[in-house]
């Protein structure tokens, strides 16, 4: 599949609510509460991180989004953090594959050091998969610390990579 | 020592300032940047967590404070973070560990179900010890993810404690 990531862009955002809001109404996969509200979900994905990027074929529908933040402020903040989404329509298609290899190149032009996820879900076994293929260690295991709307109270894992420095810089 | 471990007020933040304030200056056991501003360290400690408390004697200054909050939004939001920061003059005088015991009655009186230290330097051992004593365990360790200002790049803990239940519910 052919695609391009690219920078976030305002008029984007409609698109990206609709990849987005099924995920978190799910709640199987990330945090954020199921009753999320539009402008909560903006906030959180677009104006709270560093940058947010998407994921589009030419001149196609949107197939996933990224954001990246400090992970941490000041004694802390070499170390990112990323959350990334994939259109339900395109699952399996290598869209997850290329925004996590983006995002950590984007992460060492500006300057991380290392990316850390900080509640991978237990149940969510294809990402951690595919996470520790692309690099990503499990360091540790929160027991019982997020709640599935499905199955109840499941451990989830800290995964952390060390990231290559930019030789460019 | 006698002391009571009470609910923040306004009026105490001359003093919580002045027992944070060198902490965080030194840059060895908080990431907030040793930079940190009076209003950010206000915001970060007061405003954004979910309460606040201090540790006095009757009549008598300052010993200690913490902060308690959730951990993560929505489906994480069961599992809790807390910050303690013991007044210099007073260190090794158990104020830490009644914090911590109190801050664990807290959270438990709050509807938490665990309690989670995100980012425990791995140089600072005595907070360690006293933790893992305090019920805690190591169920992460995150290299090289906190700058201490004196020896560069160190290991980061991530400590977690799950809390009984509360019977008065």
């Amino acid at each position: 599949m052919v695609f391009e990531i690219r920078r976030f862009r305002e008029s984007d955002w409609v698109e990206v609510w609709s990849v987005l809001e099924p995920v978190f109404r799910a709640g199987e996969t990330y945090a954020f509460s199921p009753v999320i509200s539009e402008a909560e979900a903006h906030y959180a994905w677009i104006e709270a991180p560093r940058q947010a990027y998407v994921a589009t074929e030419p001149h196609g529908p949107l197939l996933g989004t990224y954001f990246i933040k400090e992970n941490q402020p000041g004694l802390g903040s070499h170390v990112c953090n990323c959350g990334y989404v994939v259109s339900q329509r395109v699952r399996g298609r290598g869209v997850a594959t290329e925004m996590c290899l983006h995002s950590q190149r984007t992460a060492v032009g500006l300057g991380f050091v290392a990316m850390q996820y900080n509640l991978v879900v237990s149940t969510n076994t294809g990402a951690i998969r595919l996470w520790k293929r692309l690099g990503f260690a499990v360091v540790g295991t929160l027991p019982k610390a997020f709640k599935s709307r499905s199955r109840g109270p499941v451990d989830a894992l800290v995964m952390y990579k060390q990231l290559p420095a930019d030789d460019r810089r």
